[in-house]
């Protein structure tokens, strides 16, 4: 079960990837580099600062899928952008699914509790800052105030704490994932903002 | 036979990291740092990709001689501006040879002949993402829809499939480097260009 | 001694880098990863380049540390930046401290000398280098001129000196750190400045 829902939350990823690509009028080897990184790009992080080869060179679906997201872009990109509410759902249920694995895997492997929290934090937005700072603007993740950090750390912080109480496996993901998904949508839905340095007004 | 090709690719890479810094006016320090990882940044990424520790820091020479092309860009650059035509055709011998040599050594680690590909064109085009980025610009790879990634991918191809045929060695590298080098030259000649997506025109 | 120094030098980094955030404007995330990479960055590239898992993986006073500077400079940036003459100081400490201490794992590691001190300048600049790329900056490495690379290459070849002549430790440490913290010191005193390629003057 969990390897296809990795590999939807690498789809929509890579489709988000793929689309910023088409937004920056980038050829077609610009969208496909953005959705390649955009989807895997975290993971790669992660298993880097474990110290172990990344998964994405080993599973052939971690190419294929960034592939198959860029045609979809390529050809559909202005269908794809209608129904972007809708992939900004998929988005967030990415975001949950990718913060549990990824510290899950982290743990495995023998990280403490807190890097293992922030290795999940990084598999879930670390592609995306990737892609930021590929397509020559500052990471949105550092400004924007949306949001998505906050809902990764809360549910790498519920997957560790499962773990420490014995529960692993197919339940501590998904109610972990559901967790951040779920106070992901919430923070879209009512707006919530990160909070700026003492004294500080934002950008605009 | 090959680590003299090796180096003098490397050479060449330096030498065009070192005059970007020329052209942006950085400091001689900004300038070895473009000449050290538009050399061997491609090479790095894939050797970490692969999960072993990058050759670059095994063998002097990929210190030395982005320190030779360094200096020689400091004092020379528009010498070697002038004679920069010519040095678009080395860079393409430069391609060439780094995306079959990295496809070699991905498959001589055991990846699948789809990751070597992939790490191949990630040898021949990641030490110039990693000068743009570097220097404040969107990877030139990504929008410029030059055909530079292309023939990277057809010289990787090109080895992996050589390589399933069990034709290895210096006759395979040097056929796959040709191919490559042979339609990057061609592309440049005739302005092949990559594609937009679809309804999409250029930046300009 | 040594692991007390190491995160001293690691906190000054940290602020540093949270109040880079703070200047942007980047909301509390964002000021966290600068803080972060700025802090840990350089010793994350040393050790991937080793072929190690990186430091900051294993020991939580790196994820602590960074999360205190965040927190200080969430509260208190004005106070801070009202003594950055003096974070100058420390930071220039850090420098000093960091060069030496990369130089000295990469040889432990069995590195050549020459490319240990690489990796030294990497621990001691690469995490500044990070946090511009982030940031959306250009790094002030590659084009501001300060004296700043070059003390670190100047700690760091006096340590792997001191490593070929049997002198290690906390000694050669200490001396190595002092000379590169002294080099950087007279060099803001006095404003000497990295050489432009010949015939180039500054970008302003």
């Amino acid at each position: 079960m969990t390897p296809v829902l990795d590999l939807a939350g690498i789809f929509v990823f890579a489709l988000s990837g793929a689309l910023e690509g088409v937004r920056k009028r980038l050829d077609v080897v610009g969208m496909a580099v953005l959705a390649f990184f955009t989807a895997v790009g975290g993971g790669i992080m992660r298993d880097l600062f474990i110290g172990v080869q990344p998964a994405a060179f080993r599973d052939t679906g971690y190419l294929l899928v960034p592939v198959a997201a860029t045609v979809i872009a390529f050809f559909w990109h202005p269908q794809v952008e209608r129904a972007m509410p809708g992939v900004l759902v998929f988005d967030a249920a990415g975001l949950g699914l990718f913060c549990a694995v990824g510290t899950s895997k982290a743990l495995f492997y023998g990280l403490t509790p807190m890097h293992a929290v922030f290795l999940g934090v990084c598999t879930a937005v670390g592609g995306g800052v990737i892609r930021d700072v590929l397509s020559g603007e500052t990471p949105t993740l550092l400004y924007d105030r949306e949001l998505y950090a906050v809902p990764a750390i809360l549910g790498s912080t519920a997957m560790a704490m499962l773990n420490a109480l014995d529960v692993r496996g197919f339940a501590a993901t998904l109610s972990s994932a559901v967790l951040a998904f779920t106070f992901r949508i919430l923070a879209m839905r009512y707006g919530w903002r990160a909070p700026l340095a003492r004294g500080i007004s934002g950008p605009e």
